[in-house]
């Protein structure tokens, strides 16, 4: 199944040792769902979701989306599944002759996010988000300091420790101090109320920062912290094709696998000062 | 932070032995963002999302969600923020006179979800899918059989082994064989491909199936089972409040911190025959 990985080198430090070494990294990649049915004027032709999902398996993955959010009835409903021609990233389900979708059941008519935030965008154009041009003043951190994050932020993390079952977006400065902490069901509802908390107090961008992302860094969740100014992201977990793709889009500097002793750079690690040096 | 999570009492098996234990579960719950703005025709007032959140921090949630997506500019933009009076999951964001939101930049016009599938629905009674009530045949699983099926899965789990970033969901029978596996980064998609495959295939519904997922169980994913007609749902990370509140009202079995020799069971033990008898 190698299209749904994707190799790449990386810097890996660990305890202060900097190795350049072969990397694999899950695939992350819009999918467009469209619908094509009958209705009493025609055909009708209908971009229904875009899904950020590892390529592969895409005719399950847009029945069973279809069939799971209540908008088709099951198997007899599905007259044919097909790829578009020139884009991997499209895929049309036609219904049977006179079968209706439920899409009243799908009445999402504006706009939403949750856990994923490009959802709610009907075409592949829409999920990006325009972020602004600013002049970064230089920063640096230092491999001693990432080394500590993962430990503070479990020492903070209230709701975790009782349930398990919560996400966290922590901010802190470059010598380490935790400056705020948010966490939530949803890990970019975390990354929200950080950056809102922020707007609020008007203390945005957060150019002299570092993101701490208690799990896996989507794309969306690197999107979000451009939009907020950010260059320094670390996450706990791993990252997502899209999301190294977007961090050397805007220029941020990701670390990922964070523990103490040892992390991954997979771009931007002329911000890191190890024992070695900068970089 | 206790509007952060939710007392429980849960039965633990571990090794065979049931205790009746206090628990806690992260709170998840839907909150309607709201937004309020002076246009060519006068006053608007639209609802942008639904996000399933964990409750606290709301209005940094909706600032901060107005901003990282790109609908306004910063702390400038946004006049007040209100609670609604009566219901504790809507806010009002009001803009300061003459600024308007970029909603094209919202574009998300239609439906969607991706790694959340409550997305793209812009009121709460949106939210929850119809799920048609089917006549449940008896299905037994065993605490022995529960225990084998993270490593299982792990064996099975081929983009994980090299990334480290993907999520899955499984399909086994009651006998603990695995029937059918998907993966992808978002856990939603995961699920919706298992499903999927189902439908396309033709072996719909899946009443005599334990479904298994690689990570933490949302609302969403057990809404999305119970449509698939599953009756035994388990998961290796934690469930939040709304996922329990969805097993317990269409009649599904949750288990959670599923590991070999332990699990947790948050509704529906009847189905679960331990060392010790049936329940």
């Amino acid at each position: 199944m190698n299209h749904q990985t994707e190799a790449i080198h990386i810097h890996r430090i660990s305890n202060g040792r900097k190795e350049w070494v072969p990397d694999m990294l899950a695939i992350e990649e819009p999918l467009e769902i469209q619908l094509q049915y009958s209705s009493d004027t025609g055909k009708m032709k209908k971009s229904i979701a875009v899904t950020m999902r590892t390529p592969g398996n895409d005719e399950e993955l847009a029945a069973g989306f279809l069939f799971t959010e209540g908008i088709i009835s099951g198997h007899g409903d599905i007259e044919k599944i097909n790829r578009h021609s020139t884009d991997q990233n499209k895929i049309l389900v036609t219904l049977v002759e006179n079968i209706k979708p439920r899409l009243q059941q799908a009445a999402r008519n504006f706009y939403t996010t949750s856990s994923c935030g490009v959802c709610g965008k009907a075409s592949i154009e829409a999920v990006q988000v325009n972020i602004p041009q600013r002049i970064k003043k230089e920063l640096r951190v230092t491999g001693t300091m990432l080394y500590a994050l993962p430990n503070l932020l479990r020492e903070h993390q209230e709701a975790f420790e009782h349930t398990g079952g919560i996400h966290a977006s922590a901010l802190f400065d470059v010598a380490g101090n935790l400056i705020s902490l948010r966490e939530d069901v949803g890990r970019h509802n975390a990354l929200d109320k950080l950056a809102g908390s922020c707007l609020l107090k008007n203390t945005l961008p957060l150019d002299q920062h570092l993101l701490l992302l208690s799990g896996r860094a989507s794309f969306e969740l690197i999107q979000k912290a451009a939009v907020a100014g950010i260059q320094v992201v670390a996450a706990v977990g791993a990252p997502s094709s899209l999301a190294v793709d977007m961090a050397k889009e805007h220029d941020i500097t990701l670390v990922g696998f964070l523990k103490p002793g040892r992390f991954n750079v997979y771009n931007g690690i002329e911000r890191i000062i190890t024992e070695s040096g900068v970089g």
